[in-house]
């Protein structure tokens, strides 16, 4: 947590956490996080998309790798622990494998970029070391108008070489710490989860068109109001996520045309956000709340439309080594917690590579992408004993060894 | 109609009819409406509060006097009748009058203001005309800092002769010819309607506040989302209006925050507008609807706050006056329509001087402050011999003879 603290002063803006793929304080987590890993008798580089990679070797070096880490960027003012919580857990790993005298090596991954807000498409760090680097990403422009491509070079880096970024396939699995983001451990009274697997989402824009109308002179009977319906429609896809155990669906987003007191609204624009573990049971619900926007516009002599603008399929972490990992977490005491991520996180893009497992950590108040962000430092101390059975379990188990 | 497009052709913009109080096209209507009103005998003055008056005296001249008119100024990009229509049919009557040889004058008004574009306050012309011009208005500024007063005196006029503007309150009365706006009539296949007076209005905002939490990680039975809340209270807004006959109720403006496609909203901002004759069924459908964001908010462990902005009573025009004109509308053949107007007019600033009637015309498609906005010539010409009608009956009616 101390570590969390001194990253966090390393920022773009003053007062405010704000760090940025390849931006200059990345540059002072490199310096501070390699200075620990070269103390730590590891060795350290900066792959090709800017990761900052340390490996520690056991002493009769083996072939046989495990990867620990998460993300070094932020989003704008955000909190100290989102992603950096996992690389300083990823270093604490270190010691304990080094402690339990594990029989492979334990390479810690500081990505350089997961949140996706400087070139607007995320997990460009993992991605690399995933092998999925898509070199088409490189002519990705920041606000500034900058290309991706030469904001790497600009660090001293060959995008060329992005493909030799990838780590082996013969890994024995990426492990990712992470604070949860979310609510649930906290309502459950629990300091961590085993991460079963990452939502698909989908993502929509629905727009009812009516008959924008004075408000006071348009009897109720004679309108075409948008809104109206659009609330009808919010009331459905509350509703139905309510109904189905696990799925989440949202309208964050809304707009109205003319948007004035005293006109009934002529239009509404709104957005459609829906999660769940299992890909057919999302694309029944956004297949039944399109339907139910038809009906109820149509019911009330409206039209609607909608565009699908992501359709992201679910990812299901390791099986194997989830269990592992959840065994640990009841060898230390505590109850063998599983969940869903609502959430992308570096561990769903890591697991098209190698089997990939994710723990989380509780999020008091669920907050996150906020300055209010923390951890409970009982949590951590929780954390810690599990991350060290699951190595200890790793190191027996006969699956990973054979 | 054809006065109606040739005072169109005086705009501040071109291409679109935008004519605000005391801008330089209101000269153009002034010299155009002094010139036919002149040509049919009326003497012409505009009072110190710009409204253009032509009266008609019989031979014979008589110290009683009718009252008709509305207003010259329109809203930006408007139609060519919201207002003037009743103007050009004034004249007619004047026409009608004197055929009919009336022992009483008509006076037309042209009034200068009514939509309270440029100062922020509407009804300014008949304002003067009721004695209700409130002096503390000059103060009032347009968008480019002009006060009321300096547009008046800029505009030749003398602020402090509007006192001398009110009308006699010994006038028969005043007399208004007015597009609906509204869809009634049409829905009803009828030409023109008696107006019984202005439905009272209600203005309030609510806030509902709940907690912004990540759409992905936060279940739904851990959300506060304020959107849903509010979605739920525009659905009871609606039923409430549809249950309660005459009732109409408008959330017309929504805002939340913070507005994104993955975050549970936290903020919901809503304007309700409430509208009905009977000001006691108005004022229990706020404080009922009122109950009903709290209740629902109350259930869902959100807050909510309300804030009236306005609440101006029901206006009820002379009932003797109406009965007159809805005989004259009888005596013609057409069926003895009567409603509420949902909107303001200057009808109802007149009427807390002197008797008012007012009749509507037919909006097809219902449409008003927009280019689009029409009148058909049948209901004009339905229009013309009910006025004359009321003319005769006014000429022979002991009630107001007397």
């Amino acid at each position: 947590m101390a570590l969390c603290h001194t990253l966090a002063e390393f920022t773009e803006e003053p007062g405010r956490i704000t760090r940025l793929f390849l931006t200059p304080p990345v540059r002072d987590v490199h310096a501070l996080l390699r200075e620990r890993m070269e103390q730590m008798g590891m060795s350290v580089n900066v792959d090709a998309a800017g990761n900052l990679r340390g490996v520690w070797t056991p002493v009769g070096s083996t072939a046989r790798r495990l990867l620990i880490g998460s993300h070094i960027d932020t989003v704008p003012n955000a909190g100290a622990f989102d992603g950096v919580l996992g690389v300083a857990l990823a270093l604490e790993c270190v010691e304990l494998a080094r402690t339990l005298q594990v029989p492979f090596a334990v390479e810690v991954l500081a990505f350089s970029e997961e949140e996706g807000v400087r070139f607007g498409v995320p997990f460009l760090g993992s991605r690399a070391v995933a092998g999925r680097f898509d070199s088409a990403l490189l002519a990705c422009r920041d606000s500034e108008g900058a290309t991706a491509e030469s904001a790497l070079r600009a660090f001293g880096l060959d995008p060329a070489q992005i493909p030799a970024a990838a780590a082996s396939e013969e890994a024995i699995g990426f492990l990712e710490f992470h604070i949860e983001q979310g609510p649930v451990l906290e309502a459950e009274n629990l300091s961590v989860a085993v991460v079963d697997g990452i939502a698909g989402q989908s993502r929509l824009t629905f727009e009812f068109a009516g008959q924008a109308n004075h408000a006071g002179t348009t009897p109720m009977a004679l309108r075409r109001d948008a809104l109206t319906a659009a609330a009808e429609w919010i009331a459905a896809v509350e509703a139905h996520a309510k109904d189905v155990r696990g799925l989440v669906a949202t309208v964050g987003a809304i707009a109205v045309e003319p948007n004035a007191g005293n006109v009934v609204p002529g239009l509404a624009r709104l957005s459609l956000d829906v999660r769940h573990a299992d890909d057919a049971v999302r694309h029944t619900a956004v297949s039944g709340l399109t339907a139910q926007a038809k009906a109820i516009a149509a019911r009330r002599s409206l039209t609607v439309t909608s565009a699908v603008s992501l359709d992201q399929p679910a990812v299901a972490l390791d099986a194997h080594l989830s269990a592992l990992l959840c065994r640990a977490v009841e060898d230390c005491g505590m109850p063998g917690k599983r969940m869903y991520s609502g959430a992308g996180h570096d561990a769903m893009i890591l697991a098209a590579r190698m089997p990939a497992a994710m723990l989380f950590l509780r999020s008091p108040g669920g907050i996150s992408h906020n300055p209010a962000e923390a951890v409970d430092v009982e949590d951590v101390a929780a954390a810690l004993p599990a991350a060290r059975a699951f190595l200890q379990c790793l190191a027996e188990d006969n699956h990973l060894q054979g």
